[in-house]
């Protein structure tokens, strides 16, 4: 995870921005040209707006491959200029094979499309998070697992919090015994919601030394109060992600797309740091 | 799931095949060739040498991601031939995220690639599973979801079998609660591996009219034997997939790949039919 470290100290920023490229919702001007294009038109445009702000991006790959191969090229090329504007990209890929599957699904994200970390679904077990490691461990370019833990959307407790112990403690001692020690944090982080305090309290009492990557912020109703149930002892160990409230900002106002955004961002990185979260 | 079986019941077999291109296990021949386009050669080649034996083929997306936009080009052209075929096609793409996220990911393979059913991670709970019946049911191709609920992996218990209620119960009960009767079976279907019997016994206790999709079979170490709990009340709702022991016959065999492909399918249907696995 040193790269996305690195990245939120020298920009002081616990934010990430979410790439999810919605055709309906992208500006008028965008919505005539071919959807792949006007996907990569727009989301070049919010990387270059987000960048003083944003410590990383997370490309959420549904959008892309909802494109045909096309649209992979587009991701492809996102993540190669988010690299070259020095913010490391995150592949949120929620993957979740075993094995030699695994270990293609990590080659292709990691290795051929050149994201520093991904996220991985743990139901299947170690299988399923060990080879993303290995791969990360092999390309040793500070990258990392994020491993779904306790998730943001209303469904997600009735299969990780029903049983006993909670399926999110099964997840998290997971991640615990996975992750490598790589600088700050451990190669292996864990996706904990903003929308659930106890839950996320407990997970942090389980995984006191991880990186948590956090979505919920924002557009899906978490505050900043809601992640400070996150945060470890010395008041950092969490990536804070908006996505829609970011890219769609322009929506009911009367800011240029790339200008909302950059505010959105600033305003969203802003509001982190006057509540202590830090890296 | 009316494509399926009905492809099961015109061909008298429970079998499925799957496309795991594994470029260092391809033939000798085709090794020489630029990866996508072996693994695409190759590919064509055994859906032409199982097409009488197989009721369906099984793409593990993996391994076509793993070679970048152009993979995903020859998973198209795959799904197209089998679809000429009169084979329908399984995505094994495992994905497992929420509302727009996971309608994304079905539009993808459900529609844009036009796949007739996908297998799906309920980690994330109804939200993820849902937007894939929701787009099965509006292509109404006589397709379906199959979700996660007992794996064949070594390490699968630790996450599934150790709470209590076990998640598999979890699992299933959420496959019984949002599958609808669509023919015989319901458009959600489970993935319940041929390796623990006593768990496949409940799951199939758990939902006895759901049709499974049964990895595990052949070079995952279960036999014919192990499929038989999974059987519903009437010897039927099983399809049975085998990847490595059908595409790979021809290692340590004197044959040529699609004769020792074919071979394979052949046994492996027969096996099935002669242990009463019918649909």
């Amino acid at each position: 995870m040193r790269a996305l470290v690195e990245a939120a100290r020298r920009k002081e920023s616990a934010l990430v921005v979410g790439l999810d490229p919605i055709p309906s919702r992208l500006p008028r001007g965008l919505r005539e040209l071919p959807e792949a294009r006007a996907s990569l038109a727009f989301c070049r445009d919010i990387l270059e707006a987000v960048e003083s702000y944003a410590a990383a991006i997370k490309l959420q790959a549904a959008y892309f491959e909802r494109l045909g191969p096309v649209g992979m090229e587009v991701y492809a090329k996102l993540i190669e200029d988010a690299s070259a504007l020095g913010m490391p990209a995150i592949a949120d890929v929620k993957r979740g094979d075993i094995g030699p599957v695994a270990a293609a699904y990590a080659e292709a994200h990691l290795a051929v499309y050149g994201a520093t970390c991904a996220t991985v679904n743990p139901y299947m077990g170690a299988d399923a998070v060990v080879p993303f490691l290995e791969v990360t461990r092999r390309l040793n370019r500070g990258g990392g697992a994020f491993v779904l833990v306790a998730t943001s959307n209303p469904s997600a407790g009735a299969l990780q919090e029903t049983t006993e112990p909670p399926l999110f403690e099964v997840a998290s001692k997971l991640v615990a015994e996975l992750g490598r020690e790589a600088g700050s944090y451990p190669d292996a982080g864990a996706v904990v919601g903003a929308t659930r305090p106890e839950t996320g309290r407990r997970v942090r009492e389980l995984l006191p030394d991880a990186l948590f990557l956090v979505p919920g912020y924002g557009a899906q109703g978490g505050g900043v109060g809601a992640v400070r149930p996150l945060l470890d002892a010395g008041g950092s160990g969490v990536l804070v992600n908006s996505s829609r409230g970011v890219l769609y900002a322009h929506e009911g106002s009367s800011l240029d797309y790339r200008d909302a955004a950059r505010e959105a961002a600033s305003q969203a990185r802003d509001d982190l740091r006057s509540a202590g979260v830090s890296m």
